[in-house]
């Protein structure tokens, strides 16, 4: 039987979808749950990992040290796990997190960036942590561009690697081709991570693990930004009847869903048409609001401008684009 | 390009997810809508289909001449469908049906049974309607045993032949391999209709259509039984992506799912433990709430029985087998 790690990513990437408002007790005992029904590995904190608690990317209930106090006393078996994203996280917060018991740090830059996570991928090796890149927006690089990335997480001394279809936008054809240009590139374990856009974070993740994928993420009930993630029970049911191991225990998750992790949450996880056209476009999450305001002012349909965005492969932090576009889509319509 | 025909099923299996209370005035408005965004065929009436208002199955709000009258006004170019299931259905409820500009009839068996639906195809090719062999529940089958019943419909002179995932419990494999059988078989369009119960819709309807299904079904905002069907805006986001096209507007789709469908839902499409549970165990989704009640009585857990249900291959009917399930679950458990 093929052994198939899970991280779970409800109490980071599932903080998203609750505007980053769980209390230290919620996430307490939801990581407790989880731990008790077998999950490998526990992602924590702001939805944009360590440091992410500000004015630009929404103030977390409580702070990072809070979350990983609370939950260092609920977990008995998980690695506990932070995210880091350079320019948002710095290796100062990773030193703090290190104080609470964080086993593993994701390093997480845009695909074609992963240069940036140097330092920090090389600072959690030197202090005995798991480290692993994690390449966002994966969609927007062709196979060969994602394994030279994956390369360079390597050569930093990474323990392993992930695909991350952030914006939920690719199709199974394309996680295939990307996680074996990977793997034929390093020799790392390779990561998948998903999002539900396009109703495939499921079957994504299994065309991940056909290709050599052996870590995935899921969340509990789907919890996460736009359509969310993998729905972890899902995933699990899904790894049992193909004969994978995950350590995860079905019933035992299925009841954290609807014990602890529906009662938290603010709306069902569903693929809206936001969701859908984020997925659709290829485009970054935060752009929509931005999109649906400037198409209101332009007079603009706001997936066309999403679309051009994503065409444009714009990353998080041009959202200024977005009124060239629309005023651009503006004139092609008058004309 | 190659094309894809879709079958909108909103308005037929989409009924078991609203107790099958839509009005006709709510139904003609919808299916006006899809037609507008391009839907080649629109499924209508009950749930169970034809003759399925019943104490048994449910009553639903209206009678399904009243449906097919209200929608034969409303709907231009889309051509109309009626699910048939015989033994709910009978010849005389598909003739009267006929007279409503009725264009084509899906003939539902078990998976085992195609030769029950005989009569009901070679009736309707009589009648210059199109027909469709359904094959429900076809993960209760090999690959070989689907082959072999979708030959026998073929013999009946239907037009096109349907692998129906009815409790969204098979994996992209396994949709696959019948696929294939059931194409190296018959000479027929192959169609392929899916649930989410394991969060596989998408990734299964395009595994079919990679084996060579060119008509899948989908239904709006995923509306239907357990964690719904797939959801028809997606899939028409995600066809538009591999570069199939379907004939519909993908806007337009997805204006109906905000506008008309999203105000009739009485809950969100989600995979809840329920539905998750009759997926993981290939059960009838009728079983759940009988499993339910014996789990209570019998102080067992209904997810136990649900598996054990559909490892013994059990069909609709055969719900009387529940309580002997759950007694030899609580005797295992007391040895």
């Amino acid at each position: 039987m093929k052994t198939i790690r899970v991280i779970d990513a409800t109490l980071r990437d599932g903080m998203h979808a609750v505007s980053h408002q769980l209390t230290p007790e919620q996430m307490a005992q939801i990581a407790a749950g989880m731990d008790a029904a077998g999950v490998d590995t526990i992602e924590v904190g702001h939805g944009d990992g360590l440091g992410g608690s500000s004015l630009q990317y929404g103030f977390s209930r409580a702070s990072d040290k809070e979350y990983l106090a609370a939950i260092a006393k609920a977990v008995k078996k998980a690695k506990i796990d932070v995210l880091l994203i350079p320019g948002i996280g710095t290796i100062e917060d990773l030193e703090a997190a290190m104080t609470y018991g964080v086993k593993t740090v994701r390093v997480a830059t845009h695909v074609t960036e992963a240069d940036v996570g140097a330092q920090h991928i090389e600072f959690a090796k030197k202090h005995g942590l798991e480290a692993i890149g994690f390449l966002m927006m994966s969609h927007m690089a062709p196979p060969e561009k994602v394994a030279e990335q994956a390369k360079l997480f390597e050569s930093y001394g990474a323990d392993a690697v992930y695909v991350t279809d952030s914006a939920g936008a690719m199709v199974p054809g394309e996680v295939k081709a990307r996680i074996t240009a990977v793997r034929e590139a390093i020799k790392l374990p390779i990561g998948f991570h998903a999002h539900n856009n396009l109703g495939l974070a499921v079957g994504n993740t299994l065309a991940a693990i056909e290709a050599g994928a052996s870590i995935v993420d899921g969340t509990v009930r789907g919890l996460g930004a736009g359509a969310g993630n993998t729905q972890l029970e899902v995933l699990v049911a899904v790894l049992k009847r193909l004969g994978y191991e995950s350590g995860i225990d079905l019933y035992s998750i299925m009841d954290v869903g609807e014990q602890l992790v529906e009662p938290i949450m603010q709306r069902p996880q569903v693929i809206s048409n936001a969701a859908l056209a984020i997925g659709y476009a290829g485009a970054y999450g935060s752009f929509l609001l931005h999109a649906q305001r400037a198409a209101e002012k332009f007079g603009v349909d706001a997936r066309d401008i999403l679309i051009e965005m994503g065409r444009r492969k714009t990353v998080g932090g041009q959202e200024d684009l977005i009124i060239d576009v629309a005023i651009d889509l503006a004139k092609t319509k008058q004309s």
